[in-house]
């Protein structure tokens, strides 16, 4: 394992969050998919990672970025053939906005290796998401392509047993918990720490306790 | 850290899963819940605990069981109190269906204390939930109650504040998911590998990945 591991972060300016278009109008998506892209970046950035934007169009971020405009699948491919099989590469989706820099190193494998989920130089390290995605990935096989359609964490763990390459599941909430839905922006509040979770507060939304499960309210627009 | 570590698992026969009243009917659910209970039971075994049922009603099983019919907060907290300050007692709830050894031993420290989390001696470890439940509790402050209303995870941390006990957060995946409500069992059917799956499979229950996103379907009944 080298000192510092490349990861690339898939990132669309131009088409963010659809699916929180109840809850908050398309400027609005933008610029907290934003701050959920500047979590994740820091994160990476505190566990060892240097991240690269592969991101559909320019963003301007003081960040090493690939523009490609194709389809998420067939743009990481493209990045993990550029790569080459010389040395591991991750890819960490850009909502991930509750990731730390300990749950990362899950990810790289620095916890894995002195015990934390063992087996830390598996060929693929994989952290499924909620409803089977695959939220953050370490390759370290030559031959692993991705297919991030439909329930990709089992497409994934075949794709490993086809090329017989190890697989290491990541078990962690932070990275499994992506941000798609307004329910999902309860788990920000509840345990997020950085732009994110501030984003949210300064949009005037709030923790609703009130009926005994928790969910999320807008005090204000 | 004793060899063994007890496991306080609070179990409801009389009222099992209403949230998955709309799929299953009251003697399935019943069924599905008893289902989860061996599963959790065998993967607390698995991770060097010595379970013990806290019930409402007797249950037959060959576990040693305490019976209670106060709400949770009340029974749990009875426990804490019998149980004495001298060893650290654990909660694990008994519908964690994706809960296996290795992600229970991260609870338990054993895996902390070389690496894994960190601070694998803390007062109090606490494996959050979505929507900020406390799926699984492992206490070694002679003084922590617990507190199951609302968003019992940020409670808990108060409490543990309150008292100046030291927190370790268990950021695991598999004890973040309780099964409550329908969308819940494709994490079973996804990642799960014992009773519980086996149980939906059985039951008709299976993935449908037909539009991009995964579901979970019933082929019959």
């Amino acid at each position: 394992m080298p000192d510092t591991v490349d990861a690339l972060v898939p990132f669309s300016p131009d088409r963010p969050k659809t699916r929180l278009s109840d809850t908050l109008d398309p400027e609005e998506r933008r610029a907290f998919a934003e701050a959920m892209l500047s979590d994740v970046l820091a994160a990476l950035d505190g566990a060892g990672f240097t991240p690269r934007l592969l991101t559909t169009e320019p963003t301007g971020r003081d960040v090493p970025e690939t523009v490609d405009d194709r389809p998420l699948t067939e743009a990481v491919n493209a990045a993990l053939d550029a790569h080459g099989p010389g040395s591991p590469l991750a890819v960490v989706m850009a909502d991930l906005a509750l990731a730390t820099p300990r749950a990362l190193a899950r990810l790289r494998g620095s916890v894995g290796a002195s015990g934390g989920d063992g087996d830390g130089d598996a060929d693929v390290a994989i952290a499924p998401g909620r409803g089977g995605g695959t939220n953050a990935l370490l390759v370290r096989h030559p031959e692993f392509r991705v297919d991030y359609h439909g329930a990709s964490y089992l497409d994934h763990l075949r794709v490993a047993r086809d090329i017989d390459a190890s697989v290491r599941e990541v078990d962690s909430r932070r990275l499994a918990t992506d941000i798609d839905e307004r329910a999902d922006l309860t788990e920000v509040l509840l345990a997020g720490d950085g732009a994110a979770r501030d984003w949210l507060r300064d949009a005037g939304f709030g923790l609703d306790a009130g009926d005994g499960r928790v969910s999320v309210e807008r005090a204000r627009k």
